[in-house]
């Protein structure tokens, strides 16, 4: 359970089969086990007036990197979902590509639970933007 | 501060010149004291595969119809933003259009905390599909 | 599953088994299909400098609601246990009792979730001291 | 605004003076700028059937550690509140000492920001029995 079983092209091509809507927006920038780091290509669509990345870019980029984080080590699993989000928003991001660290605290039969630090390219993970806590369920 | 300022008609047209690239996918369906009704316009932008709602469109609602509810006691202030977000979900939703009742607890001169209970058109806010606690800050 | 199963004198009854070093400083209101009300009967124990009611003893109360308003649909399952609390604290709390209402969102056979809402006996549900989500996890 | 204000003896004694019904259960076991380490001596008072930590007594834990990570920044502000606590709680925790890293990830003129992992004395961080994310107020 400390190994993964699935590395970052492998999880890249089942992302772009199940989540072909958002495949193309995401890279995956490195897989080791119980963590994760993706990040979001910024365009237009992620945009808010003022030039910031949206509120609901910064979920969608946590919620799937802490995904794929439990996906490398289970396998591929589509029907594990996402039962509880906690965004704590920290400063407005910068008008860049967004990255996020998700790192699994508990890895359990049926509920996996941990945590994600986003943060501007250009920045540093000591000046986050947001950071979210994520629990899953497995079926 | 029971009574609101803004009605259903001035609201919306705030959001379709503050978020021009989201009003359209949104109809505010009621304008209350401290609450507000909200709908989202569901298309093929909002779906994932299963034919669900995304999770980022469930937060683009449940934030917007929270900031519609503060907008409407205390005016046009476009500078207030989330500092706080906590999402559950409760049930798959179907692929129809949802909707969101936000209630202000706590309109502070620095804080608003309140929550958001979603669930679908063609249902019942007693089979909700996911609840959010928010707290946004003001200028 | 919209009848309950257990009376509050059974629900109380059970508290002061599990739970003896807590039952006596906390009573139960109401119960009915997926709510139930307690009571915290504060005493010094509860209290912070200036005189308010403590964060953890806002935390037990809304914790042993939300349990007790589960019980009372499913019947004695003492290995239920909380997996996720989100605590929004709203205003300071009087030197005085507090109430909380729970209200049960989803009772699912793996998860139950839900939210609370505390108030000062003397005061108004419509001025809460605090919020809470919770998620309970069934054996 | 990255070196701290106060060391560890400094801040105990402001926690004994402004907290005494709470500063013997607790000690400061390492300050550093943006972050402190905590340790709850566990006896019969936090303790659950079952021999288990309480829920209220780690939430105890992860507040304080989170306000004397800020103390140690900011000075003595006795007036800085907790507006937001979210627990996720991960493994049943051992009859023993608890041990808090709390990380402030924010240290806004407002707002501070950080999170918590609590884990058994005898235990490892990799193995945490609760997760916090913390929201301060200043005044």
């Amino acid at each position: 359970m400390t190994e993964t079983v699935l590395d970052a092209r492998e999880l890249y091509d089942f992302l772009t089969v199940e989540f072909p809507q958002i495949a193309d927006q995401l890279a995956i920038e490195n897989i080791a086990p119980m963590t994760a780091r993706m990040r979001l290509h910024c365009d237009e669509r992620h945009l808010r007036p003022g030039g910031t990345v949206s509120g609901p870019s910064i979920m969608l980029l946590a919620d799937v990197t802490f995904y794929v984080a439990i996906l490398a080590m289970i396998g591929r699993e589509a029907l594990t979902v996402t039962t509880n989000m906690n965004l704590t928003f920290l400063r407005k991001p910068a008008k860049e590509d967004l990255l996020c660290d998700a790192r699994i605290l508990k890895l359990g039969r049926r509920l996996v639970s941990g945590d994600c630090l986003l943060y501007s390219a250009s920045g540093s993970p000591d000046k986050p933007v947001a950071h979210a806590t994520v629990t899953y369920a497995r079926p």
